[in-house]
């Protein structure tokens, strides 16, 4: 039986915090609002960009209640869910999933590094697999973990039945097109960097789970929409029209550039949490210029 | 009025589990007891040897009070507890210092490592600092974090009231002799990699927090004690000998190493928690050979 | 007075040795003859793919003198000029351009990588293009010389009327889109890197130096032509088949598998150079599959 | 039959330009009088310190000539011979063996550094010593190269007849340990960075080739001479006076910084060759501060 194909934009969300530094849940009910107006294919909760490696428990399950409740119903809900030993990331996995989760996305365990070899992630992606409640998807994100899931492990774990698909955020296209030619027919491979958007289409990757679509969800689908229809000349235009704000968002401001830039398109973002720092105004600037070159404000 | 001098070995416990993976408390107090008989200056629980990043909250609070109940009262109970906020941090520092950590290890946070600059790890220990109720160490491990505290920001936090030292574990002897240069006179430089331990007493260091030390503490505070007796020969010629066995239980083999080495030794380690894979037969023999060979088993 | 634009593919080409080491001109003319014949804009010779690095002088003078000879007289014949010290790229680089050189492709220096600031990298490219009595062309190759050249620098560079342009082998489509956006209007930004070809021409950039376009000249320009004629779809197809050929000839098997590539097309190769091996006979089978799967045998 | 002990300090010696780039042979024979005067065990022309990778052929035969002229006779000269191709470097080495040379330092060839396999080194260093008049040892310095030479490696070639020793400038302790340990017993493993000098011999290493040495060359030979008297208290305290000379004339300021250093010396050392930049005053200041508070100015 085939796995079923994920198709389109998904924005791993941002979590909006007050300035006293707690989550805002009705914010990010507002938030959650205004892109279930848009068209995307779903929501990450969790992930990288939401600062979940600085939320506590309950705050991480109480938001991933809250997404469940006030998501689409018809749009696909991912949680973060990977945490460093495997029972942890097996037990929180599951609570997600009781609370709604449709799909996991599961990091790659790190801390370690030096021992995480393929042996040992091989082993970890099927345990958490085997015992998940619902499909989980490889999270690759290399600049964060200093890991890469090469394209034979990928190859060998796209065969898993409970293994949906992959988010890889090193976005080399070689490489990206050696997870498609390793992975099983109906293995899901998503791109996670704004930047090779547009260059997966070209190599038939269906689904981006991209920062930038926190901040601009239509002009994300738009190049989608334009690439299938076959205009690529105008998707092409679009998405390096895009380029400049995708890499203040973040390569060069990360999750406060995001969160700064949401918030100029009428998102509800709020602070970042410390030790990460606010922008300074001369970046503030910067960003703001970024858009306005952009045309999205 | 100066902070107090820390001098010794103090090994970063090891955490046994049982093979279903859970921790198993009675053998951390038999192996507690065994340390208290070595000639140590103290215990780090939940440092990198720990496992900490595996356990989940409930388990960490109850090894560091059984730790506090168990440790030989005369000695230093320090208690690993860098998150990756801030406010986790402060929160988890101040929840272990009411179960009797006397000091708090603190890692430098990672996951955001392109945003970590200078001033974002400035900030983070001195809000740290700040508002913990137990004086708190800087924890420098770029093996892991990819990291590196700079000596100069060494220089700035050592003159905080509470911030008691450091624990340095790259192992740079240039490094090291700058962060000595730069901190307050009363700022406590110790090293935490057993390879250097011999030339960081020579540059004046009185402290190391040492792997080797869960499987050798009679050695590795016997090296110190040759050292300070003026019998520099037989201090080398001790640190000599130790250094494959600690090669084997740190870069090598990793903690699976270490668990099997202080088997050998009589203590209690059991398994290491998934993703950490068990030592093979073939490591398994290795790490006995080196252990023979530095006359430890 | 505006630079002239560079359009088109240019194969950095590969040196022919024979089996016992030395260069052999014929072999190398009669390459030239065939790429002649390609819809090429012109050749770089003493490129990486050359192993520049294992010729003396002599032989490169030779090869450039041989290259002017033959090399189709309408097309551009850029030479890889870039030594380690300033005075040596200048008097090579002159030598070079007395020989028919048309344009210089100019390394950054890498040894002493350390020290090659910002300030050290804009004193030396300036001096270089001051000197030089042909155009120069930086060369931006990070996964050699473990230094990238920043998006500012290029901007700098972009205004000195004797630099070109430059050739950018990182390939990342962020950095990319910002040296476009931070050079002179009529600075030619070209791309290295065959897996970013197509993802490139979208961003507007009109030039390519392909390793690949030594074994595939003709696909390489056809990528191209078909991008300029609106057939984005095709364009993108074919640049997709090349994919996996891209990276058997570059990543994964370097020079001797451009060599050995380049042989099952019917040019000349030969030998590599010790220290590089040649390939070893599954290696050769996966490049001959590669080959067959791309169309290309 | 046993190869040749090595014993005692030596400078990798740095090349004296005049302002207008050229190398001054007089400055280096009124140096190398100096150095003669010392108590060191030879020289090491044409090594990383000397700026050799800015030397043409006929600079570096020239300052093998003048070397071997006027080294005391009884004294090691030794000459770094690495180049990129296997030939290359076997015809220079072969070259400076007629004119003198008493040794080869073989750098571990690197611009195709992902290629350079084990394997591949080694074949290098087999078939280079195989070839060369005159012995060779190993230069490991991953600083430069990113590149590292394995204990398992070192193993097998310090078995070959012509392969006399190392120099090793990671200066990781657990490795060097290692070196020694898997190398054969007559296998001269010299250590290659001053900041572990000191526990280099503890762990029974004889000789050293330190770029400090080119400006204390006394004071670490004396470093050594105090620790074979068993005199280890007063060996150590010299050596961590030298501790931040050593960072200056190395990491933090370079050939630059070694530069300016000799000159506070009374060496003459001239200027660095383009594009190595000079010492900005601020960063003459702190060297010379530096060597005041070494006692060596």
């Amino acid at each position: 039986m085939c796995k079923p194909a994920i198709r389109g934009v998904i924005p791993p969300v941002l979590t909006p915090f007050g300035e006293n530094g707690e989550v805002d849940y009705d914010k990010h009910v507002r938030n959650l609002r205004r892109w279930n107006e848009a068209p995307l294919a779903g929501c990450v909760v969790l992930g990288s960009n939401s600062e979940a490696i600085f939320l506590d428990e309950d705050e991480k399950l109480r938001l991933v209640e809250v997404s469940a409740e006030h998501i689409d119903p018809s749009r696909l809900l991912i949680v973060g869910t990977g945490l460093e030993s495997t029972r942890a990331t097996v037990r929180f996995t599951n609570q997600v999933a009781r609370l709604g989760a449709r799909a996991a996305l599961v990091l790659t365990p790190f801390y370690y590094s030096p021992h995480m070899t393929e042996e040992a992630l091989s082993r970890f992606f099927t345990e958490v697999a085997d015992q998940a409640r619902v499909p989980i998807l490889i999270y690759n994100v290399p600049k964060f973990t200093r890991l890469n899931v090469s394209p034979d492990l990928v190859g060998r774990l796209s065969r898993h039945p409970n293994i949906l698909g992959m988010k890889d955020s090193l976005g080399d296209i070689d490489q990206l097109s050696r997870f498609r030619a390793c992975a099983a027919e109906d293995f899901n491979v998503m791109v996670g960097a704004a930047s090779v958007w547009c260059p997966a289409l070209a190599l038939g990757i269906e689904a981006g789970i991209l920062a930038l679509a926190n901040v601009a969800p239509q002009e994300c689908a738009e190049v989608q929409r334009l690439y299938r229809a076959g205009r690529r000349a105008e998707a092409e235009a679009l998405h390096v029209r895009l380029l400049p704000v995708n890499a203040a968002v973040t390569a060069t401001f990360g999750v406060a550039g995001l969160k700064y830039a949401a918030e100029l398109r009428g998102y509800e973002a709020g602070w970042v949490r410390a030790p990460l720092l606010p922008l300074k105004p001369e970046e503030r600037a910067r960003v703001s210029a970024v858009m306005k070159q952009a045309g999205l404000v």
